[in-house]
């Protein structure tokens, strides 16, 4: 893809430092700040063409927890696992602009069905449906199929911070939903591996590999091999376009136009279908919970090289 | 284009008679009833390609008045007037969920801001600042401005329509965002524009050309005259994809993925960018609020030439 | 009734002289202050036996509107004018703890109608029911009926304060419930006269007054003459007990027992049967928008007297 | 007290048969139809007088669980055990109008905080704060509670039924009041007693003769032993005419005006302070969950007695 070039890596330094000039009001996650992993001056990107090659700039190496980035990943193995139709008897497909943590959502209209994956309650049903004798297997599955997609074996979740999580409030939107007959199984099989997955690490180079998959419609870049379904890739790049970002998802949407989905890590990994995939990092949030510095960043390469989705070029 | 060629009509006659053959379980909307403009049997369907070839199958040519679709084009036009960043200080551009209708929302968050463009709230704020020395002028310009866009200098309001429909909704939508000086200036000046547009009538002809309009990044199809800038006609797409289809919004994307916008009189709007615009009428509705017919042809067109957004060709 | 000698007026010039020394975090109500006609060093209290001796302390004879007091009064004309089945048609008697300008609350449930009379959605909905054969003599009964229960027939609305007052979120309540049929006829005739009362005018000697009417189980206090039947004191009284203090009515409820309703003028008008009425003033409000000062005095009247309403004494 | 006469039984007696002949439209709930243990023509009513006179009509021995009614019983000794301050740090005490069971509200305002201890999320805090080492000396002292109100050592927990209950609803409720710190604790000590305690089962006898202690003032019956202190009866009494009859609280409040705590088996305890103390059954509940030959029961005793809170007498 022609806008892959040498220039681009040059580029992508360049808007690393523009964030480093900047001041960066938002505040970290109080639960990144305990595990005391990250700082606000960590700014990073990579760029994978949907032909394999990969450009990036600033602290695009450096590993973080995955966070409600892991809810696309998630999402994309339960597809192909038991199918769009099993999956959305169970969870639906809209946007609300709930909270992600939100349970009150879960109480209106369709009595315990999420309105989508993207929220929690969509995620810890969607993981659930991931196929697995138990919970281990499940989480077990989810694990090597992002390593086949990040083409990184190494890949794992941080144990410790798995460990501090605060698991109380998945429990209750979990046995709200299972008092519904939305999720079923024991907290073991069925709600942990959802709390597992979003302690699994890597780095923006093994987002944008990850993200160009889904740009390549489903195919290993500079491949044949077909990791995801089209059908699915299309179904999880919509969720993303109009749920991916949190409670600012449609602004998101009409000012950059890319499908991407955040993490309170301060994650973005973002998609244009045919050309690249993206992933930043800046663990400083704004209210909405997504990356400062990583929605401007999206938003300079949207308009550097006309990625917004429903511009004609 | 490829795909507008001689086949699709016949095609397009097809979809239709399989509408004929279908139950419709769906009612119309009790105005639609009570005015006694359409049957439940009426289907059309129309498409313009980018470069202004047109197809139509069914009753393509029937008149009805736009109702919701009318939102889309007012928003068009108060971006052309007045500048996105004006608009969105008044108007929110998120996906919510909201019944169309609903005055719920305005009192959560942002008091008194609608969440979107798609709503009646949204949509009376924002062909509030249509601009106009009065209500008489806003009205006339945004009407020019479909006349315009269809190319069809005949295109006009209801007037019957426009007196029989029940004003006190919206009126309280309207003074609650006046009280929270969201809107300005008197009903008659800021609501009744809004008011009288949903009552502006055409045909699925006409609906296809203004489609068109926009698959062709805002430029006449077949031509170079610039109708809408493409900034706005992005920002238009945008959210008609994430919010057009009502409550079915999110389904409507994953399942079809075109950007679209209905109305209760059983109208669809639906674009292309870069192929075609597309008008579809079936007065009977889903529980949303949506065509069932519209919503069907609009699947079968999508799959059979791959239109989905997140589909990489 | 021995509670009401010679040494209470010592005991009520003592609590407000505590008042007077104490902090007022609270604020006014931003509508007071712009009017101006209060401060918040004003303190005042009355307590009216049911037989009519009055006992005062402080600016008791201070006169300010009634605001949200009226919501009380109006209620207590329209049981009279046509009785509880038909207001209770129009208007719920439920506590709902809904911000008292709440429109949202009307979009649920049963729609359009107002969880009960003590919210301005069902005050406006009560005072439309009041007889009358247009606004100006629905509001002049109204007048007239609270200037017989204080027996003051100087009390007037405040011309000035009803011109300045913000009439549009009133205005989006009315037009909703007229959407659903919920309240009928104009602006003018059925929403004016609720604006009206609230500016009505009077001092925390003509409410204690009028308090004590209700306290004397609808007879004018020392008198035969019935102004309201006992069942409507009852009515009136326990929606006072249970949504008379806004968000903070259970809380009052239990801490002080005595049904009582709140103005964001600063007063309180309580009610304690078969004793007493007693009229508060004290302009700085809490977060509820219930008037610091007054809750206090109201707090240690009870327990020196023990009013609380399910002590058995 | 004069009231509790020889003749009562009689009245007693028939309002029961006006029972049998009338029309049962509502519907046991699901679960008592589940159990198997009532129908819906089983009717019975006694009356305690404050002094412990006893009469009784209809099926007023058979024994049925408590369900919500455990609910005012838990908060007395929650209050006795550790005072009103601490409890009601931990619950609020507005009625809200809130379905009994709904998740949604703890998510508003003070967050993870419920709304009144007579919905299920109060009742779960308020019983999680009964002193003991552990959930079954919690449940223990609960009951031995109860026996000593009821007098009668023989009241103890359906097995089965508790066995059969849905818990995971609870589960959810207890899950996000702990995310929050509203309560603390395991399941098995903070969540156990509360769902033990809503199958505690008993008569009307039972019943009439606890509301009796309360409308003693907190005294057992014809005896100085003082087992509830008035300052918590004067609490749960209010917070029972406020909230203690689901969705038509203020319904009943109005319309019957007794401070009265029903269950879904079909029991309403209901307190006359310094008069008497009535337990009702009649399995068919009204939408709102109440039993509908107890609440017409109820209304015919106080319209006859004149029981009204605040009908000056």
């Amino acid at each position: 893809m022609e806008n892959i070039n040498d220039d681009i890596e040059a580029y992508l330094q360049q808007v690393v430092e523009e964030e480093q000039n900047h001041d960066h009001d938002g505040s970290m996650s109080s639960f990144m700040e305990e595990i005391g992993m990250a700082d606000k001056e960590m700014f990073g990107v990579c760029v994978t063409s949907s032909e394999g090659k990969v450009r990036k700039g600033g602290n695009a190496d450096e590993v973080l927890p995955l966070e409600s980035v892991s809810k696309a990943l998630a999402l994309a193995l339960a597809l192909e696992d038991v199918g769009a139709e099993k999956i959305f008897q169970h969870v639906s497909k809209e946007p609300k602009g709930d909270p992600f943590h939100s349970i009150a959502a879960l109480e209106e209209g369709d009595k315990g069905v999420p309105s989508n994956p993207m929220i929690n309650a969509g995620a810890i049903a969607v993981t659930s449906m991931i196929q697995g004798a138990d919970g281990e297997e499940r989480f077990i599955r989810l694990r090597d199929f992002i390593r086949r997609l990040a083409d990184n074996p190494a890949i794992d979740y941080n144990h410790d911070m798995y460990e501090a999580e605060e698991k109380d409030l998945n429990r209750a939107l979990f046995y709200y939903m299972r008092s519904h007959g939305v999720v079923s199984g024991s907290e073991e099989d069925s709600l942990l591996p959802y709390m597992k997955q979003t302690s699994i690490e890597m780095s923006c180079v093994d987002l944008a590999r990850i993200a160009a998959v889904f740009a390549n419609n489903g195919k290993a870049p500079g491949s044949d091999e077909q990791l995801i379904a089209p059908d699915n890739v299309h179904i999880v790049l919509t969720l993303m376009f109009a749920t991916g970002m949190y409670q600012s998802s449609g602004e998101f949407a009409v000012d950059v136009g890319i499908p991407a989905k955040s993490g309170i890590s301060g994650f973005i990994m973002a998609v244009v279908p045919g050309r690249m995939g993206v992933g930043v990092i800046g663990p400083a949030l704004d209210n909405s919970g997504n990356s400062i510095a990583g929605m401007r960043i999206l938003g300079k390469l949207s308009k550097r090289w006309k990625l917004a989705a429903f511009s004609s070029h």
